[in-house]
């Protein structure tokens, strides 16, 4: 089972098109996965706030499927997959709720593991390369 | 009992300071806001959908008493308080649930009852009126 | 020449990371997007204000090469291309432009032309598919 | 003379109400305010990545008297106001340049500087002083 996440769209998600702004898709399905990584005692801000080994995004694509709206319920279906010992990708669907359900999103981000020191790339911080393999 | 409403801060929430930009306290109680007033069925996005009455912000005010970080736990209690038959305020107190449990914020907002088409002061939407006197 | 847009990376665009949040980006691009429209006498407000046809953003992709940080001066340059009489893509370079100037990150955005009340593709706007295929 | 900041309403700062959302107006303020201290030799990003002062925002209030739309030009006025030793203020005025020229916004941040290892009070780092006195 993916992990998943529901919240409602607020009217700072919007804008003056009367629909979530493009960019919001990305920051919603970001909530999604640090709500995954707190579900698995793995909290996000750990990553940068202790240690040298960050996980930056390095590449996302969205397909756009549907308007989503101020008062819609949504929810956020995210699953991680494996790409090396040093990066993984996770993809997203966002589901509007609102009867009938329609997948109002397809997302996906890569993340690569890198030193700040040493300005390379490294291996996946163990728990972090065990719930992606989990995943 | 006044309304609350609970989240934990995101990443998208914070800024390089490391924790949350001043503005969003203001966003995050206007959350607050919409939830209260989905919870008593009166959903935002109908106000300025359907109607000539809109019930914009005049005022705030923000006192910003301890810094919040990305996965904090708040809570935010919202109170409404009629101000006359066209206008009302909601007290906002956010707090900080990591223990111990502190204030982080209080935020007001001053709202007015506005048509559209008149551009000028109206009296509240009934069920709005009702909502806020219930306060 | 391709339209470029400069401006100066500010604490809202940042996340405790330290960095440009990674969806900021996209709004970043977003921004060049509507200066070239307004350069061109097409503001964007127009489109989804006035008439019929609305042109959302049906896909995009981004390469994150490089962080930016606060007070980063950035320059993007923003270049149309046609893809069928229905749908064209932006091609978005952001510089960095602290010395050395460096690519920050490659972003590619597609958008299709849609006509609201019959919920199906139509052909650009004649000034909008002029706009493209100077570009 | 105050210092003065220009800018586009952007489609991102807007809502589905179709105008700037009330909590950008204080982000708005605040790009002027990093401006105006970049334009000073002073800028803010070295407060909070160098040293152990920093001048957080204390207190916020704002007077929202019109509406602003996506593609409107805005010019924002900053004066700072000194407090005491340890603390300013400064006062926003954002002006809607369609014509006829209009307030849109008055705006009042309060700063207060603070050892983040002594968590108390502490004098305002003298450039910055000089500039609170200048203005």
């Amino acid at each position: 089972m993916p992990f998943s996440y529901e919240r409602t769209i607020r009217l700072s998600d919007t804008d003056a098109a009367g629909i979530v702004f493009f960019a919001n898709y990305l920051a919603l399905c970001h909530e999604a996965y640090e709500a995954a990584l707190d579900d698995a005692g793995l909290p996000l801000h750990e990553f940068f706030a202790d240690g040298d080994v960050i996980v930056p995004i390095a590449r996302s694509t969205a397909d756009y499927l549907r308007p989503l709206r101020c008062g819609d319920r949504i929810k956020i279906a995210l699953k991680p997959e494996a790409l090396s010992d040093n990066s993984f990708a996770l993809n997203y669907e966002i589901l509007r709720m609102t009867a009938p359900v329609k997948v109002a999103a397809r997302v996906r981000t890569e993340h690569v593991s890198t030193s700040r020191s040493k300005k390379e790339r490294v291996a996946l911080p163990p728990k972090l390369a065990t719930w992606v393999s989990a995943g």
